[in-house]
């Protein structure tokens, strides 16, 4: 969270606007919730300029529930759906997509370990599929779309929980976006699902109604009570990245930063590795390994002496992960710079 | 929310425990948030006494979410359920669950107008049903089940949402218990479940995997990211009532700050006019209604002037409805009883 944004909370967390009452007893069905959730909508609709033929719905649950609920609300009676392999999250899209429908691997870039991305070369789409899904940044893997699939007629459906709001995307290529709200948008508790207007109406009809995104969304996704606090401190980012620039100012900022933590693992001369080529790699987790096992624990000790926490690389893949999310300050990432250079000068010995 | 709980948020929102950041930005997955989910697990145990042989769960989303999942993880093979029908929540909650089964209503108070509540001698129950659904206490109703149905073999759900920690309750009585989070638990974000381990592992093929209990309960509620600042504060909460008594205490006090306030009425010559007879009375919501709307709307004008806010009734049912959950203060009620006596004194002649 953006610092600004936390001292604002905090001020405001036992009297709301000078009103008396805190955020967190306020009725969603209130006016005051409902001016905050508008606010909320409007700002990030200036933010990515959707167009007027776009919904923005605040779900509940992170990405892992739009999994399931994607294919529940979009297949409608088509059979099968479209999804590109590039890692660690489109993977387990994939295996929850498989319990409602035929899933046809349109490409991946499984053969190179997923340190590569599938390129649009290799797309063989199916007509009848229902949409085609991909991720548009792999935190586990450190790879990231930086020109869009092209799927033509075939709706195009992004997670973008991990690179939402750190640069300028065109919605009109897209027929469903989805973010979890607790990379870059705020806390943890909600989804934001950004649909075009003709594709709802699909839904399965086991489906229950409040993650059906036709009915929230004639209900400006008030169906049943919303995260009303998270939702809060959404409206205050999109107001700070606004503060900030926009979704081009954090493009910016978020390539020079990673480009500085690349050209340290480059130039550490095989210290640290990065197996992910520059054409793939992600400018929002910079992902790379040292030489053992027992050297990356001390990378991890060392950095932790020194502050910098939260550094380990995915479960399911290992290394190093650093990550570059809007809120993360730049001092914080040059510090790390500076460590990480002092850390192979120390132990480039050691190798 | 507990002034005192909100004031500690305030103070840690920034600096949780000293360490530098705040809850907010608290990864998942870390050691700090189990510590945390854990102690609020282990919390709400005590407070109510759950056996050992009860899971507790933090799912996302509210209790119309529950409406939903409590046949979907509940009916295994079985075609039916009960459900008890005693005003507009059971009812909310019907419906819903007529998308996944045949719904058998065991007792209806519908001919009182559901100013009164299914008796026990009244319920027929068939052996077949996976489950008997009841509302503990209907909101917008104000009617409130003291003595709990008995469903015999039949496991018995019940949805707790707004009497939640307003009383001790013996669990071993219900197969499963859910309380969404805005009521007496803390902010709006997630719904505790707690269900009897046999009763795992009879969910629908068709059920996202993050709303599966058998799945969450493996996992400790960590399959997918959770709502941390919601559950963090729960924890606060549950530290809260403990400090206060527990839910004896909260029991006593309910009793008696409702029975003022039916006093109030009961005592204004038919000024203030109650339909729910003693028996069925809310200790929670109480719910009334004058002459006409054009005194209502004078009452909730004249009350909104002397800070009293958040009076109306449901909008299915109109008039009025003072709400006394926990976190309401003693001295809030006192002086709503002070304006609802003047109001009806002033008032009387317009009758």
């Amino acid at each position: 969270m953006p610092a600004s944004v936390l001292t604002q909370a905090q001020h405001e967390l036992t009297n709301w606007n000078g009103r008396g009452f805190s955020i967190l007893e306020m009725p969603f069905t209130g006016d005051e919730f409902k001016s905050i959730l508008r606010s909320a909508q409007r700002n990030l609709r200036i933010l990515l300029a959707i167009p007027d033929n776009y919904r923005i719905l605040f779900m509940h649950g992170g990405a892992s529930a739009q999994f399931s609920l994607v294919p529940l609300n979009l297949l409608g009676n088509a059979a099968q759906a479209e999804y590109l392999e590039s890692g660690y999250w489109s993977q387990r899209a994939i295996t929850e997509a498989e319990r409602y429908c035929t899933i046809n691997i349109a490409a991946s870039s499984r053969a190179s370990g997923f340190n590569q991305l599938p390129e649009q070369q290799n797309l063989r789409l199916h007509p009848k599929s229902a949409y085609c899904h991909f991720t548009s940044n792999e935190t586990a893997n450190g790879v990231q779309f930086h020109s869009m699939p092209d799927s033509g007629e075939i709706p195009l459906v992004a997670d973008m929980t991990s690179d939402f709001l750190t640069r300028p995307i065109d919605i009109s290529k897209f027929g469903l976006i989805y973010a979890s709200s607790q990379k870059n948008i705020g806390p943890a508790g909600f989804t934001v699902v950004i649909v075009r207007e003709d594709l709802l109406g699909r839904a399965h009809r086991s489906l229950p109604t409040i993650f059906n995104y036709e009915l929230q969304s004639k209900a400006d996704s008030l169906l049943n009570t919303p995260v009303t606090f998270a939702i809060y401190l959404a409206n205050l980012v999109f107001q700070w990245i606004s503060t900030m620039g926009g979704p081009s100012a954090m493009a910016n900022r978020s390539v020079l930063r990673s480009a500085a933590l690349y050209q340290v693992i480059d130039g550490s001369n095989g210290f640290y590795r990065c197996a992910v080529p520059p054409s793939c790699r992600s400018h929002v987790n910079v992902c790379f390994t040292l030489e053992d096992e027992k050297l990356t624990a001390k990378f991890f000790d060392t950095a932790a002496e020194h502050g910098f926490i939260n550094l380990k690389g995915h479960k399911a893949i290992g290394g190093v992960r650093v990550s570059l999310y809007n809120a993360m300050p730049d001092d914080g990432v040059e510090a790390l710079l500076g460590f990480m250079h002092e850390f192979a000068l120390e132990h480039t010995a050691d190798v």
